[in-house]
């Protein structure tokens, strides 16, 4: 009997490639990095929105619903951050299981931390996308006012400013915030997606 | 520029209802609760496989993948067994947000943890599912041997044996996996969700 429910159990499990192919696309993640006011937020929601439009299951993973969420017990010490982006890591981890395109959207400013979370995941479906902006354009836009006390020393710890940024070596995908508009944007990462035959 | 920037991130924004709507149904999360051999993580696989064949979007949330991605850094004792439900709660609210039902499958014995995570979400979001068992049938069933390890005092903690089981005092649902068939445990649940418009 107790066999038998085992066996049921088993049969019934329905595997990341079943979600996949109910999806009609397969699922990864799309990791954006780039300094703040690099424009992560909105190309990460701008491709969730084209996404949601060709019928794909997809969802942004952003400060938004984390912060004040999952991770609202970490601090912005070194190994908070550190914890920080492992837990969004693997939440990331179960939406590819799940079968989603998740999207994610942290300034996860140290390579060690990214290329933790990219071993947790099989080669293809880890796409690290480098939001390429230079720091005064992200400056001028300072959209939460966050540069100016960063400058002020409001902020310790800001990237770019008293913490690094360490730009990714080999992202799968660099964009220039700077030169090409949102919607070039979405196109280029959408186009990656097709050809990698994610789409 | 920046400002127009931020109205086109707004205007592209998936919502929570945007994705119900996407995928044909509600979303919400199914929490199962009871003693180890219960039955959860059978009745919460058979669930979603039901939901999948019913072209809904689902997916279950229990020790497999969690214990070993999210909280691999948790222990047994207290603190880590509430932050354990906690964090538990918080991914369900992103999968719930991101348009699926999410089932859960864990002891969750302490009725605090459960409520803790139950007012994470709205009234309907939330369905507690008592797996009610009597815990002679679930020491019979013993699958992983836990019982036996737990009586020879290997196990110190054990729900039911060395620790308390708290069992719901309003639970949405009630399954007695001991008297009901996983078929018709999985229909009461269904039956569930049709009558409150989830599907």
């Amino acid at each position: 009997m107790r066999k038998s429910t085992n066996i049921t159990w088993h049969n019934s499990t329905i595997s990341k490639q079943d979600r996949q192919s109910h999806n009609g696309h397969k699922s990864c993640v799309l990791w954006f990095t780039g300094l703040s006011g690099s424009g992560k937020s909105t190309l990460a929601n701008a491709v969730d929105h084209t996404l949601h439009h060709k019928h794909c299951k997809s969802y942004v993973l952003d400060g938004d619903n984390i912060r004040h969420g999952l991770n609202k017990d970490l601090s912005f010490k070194k190994e908070d951050r550190q914890e920080n982006i492992r837990r969004i890591g693997e939440v990331a981890k179960l939406f590819v299981d799940s079968g989603l395109i998740v999207t994610t959207a942290f300034i996860s400013p140290f390579r060690e931390d990214r290329e933790t979370v990219r071993r947790m995941f099989p080669d293809h479906e880890f796409i690290e996308v480098f939001v390429d902006c230079p720091i005064d354009v992200c400056e001028g836009r300072d959209p939460k006012g966050l540069y100016k006390k960063a400058r002020n020393g409001e902020i310790p710890n800001f990237t770019g400013i008293s913490s690094p940024y360490e730009a990714p070596a080999r992202p799968e995908i660099t964009i220039r915030t700077d030169e090409l508009s949102i919607s070039q944007s979405v196109d280029k990462i959408i186009t990656y997606l097709q050809a990698k035959k994610i789409l």
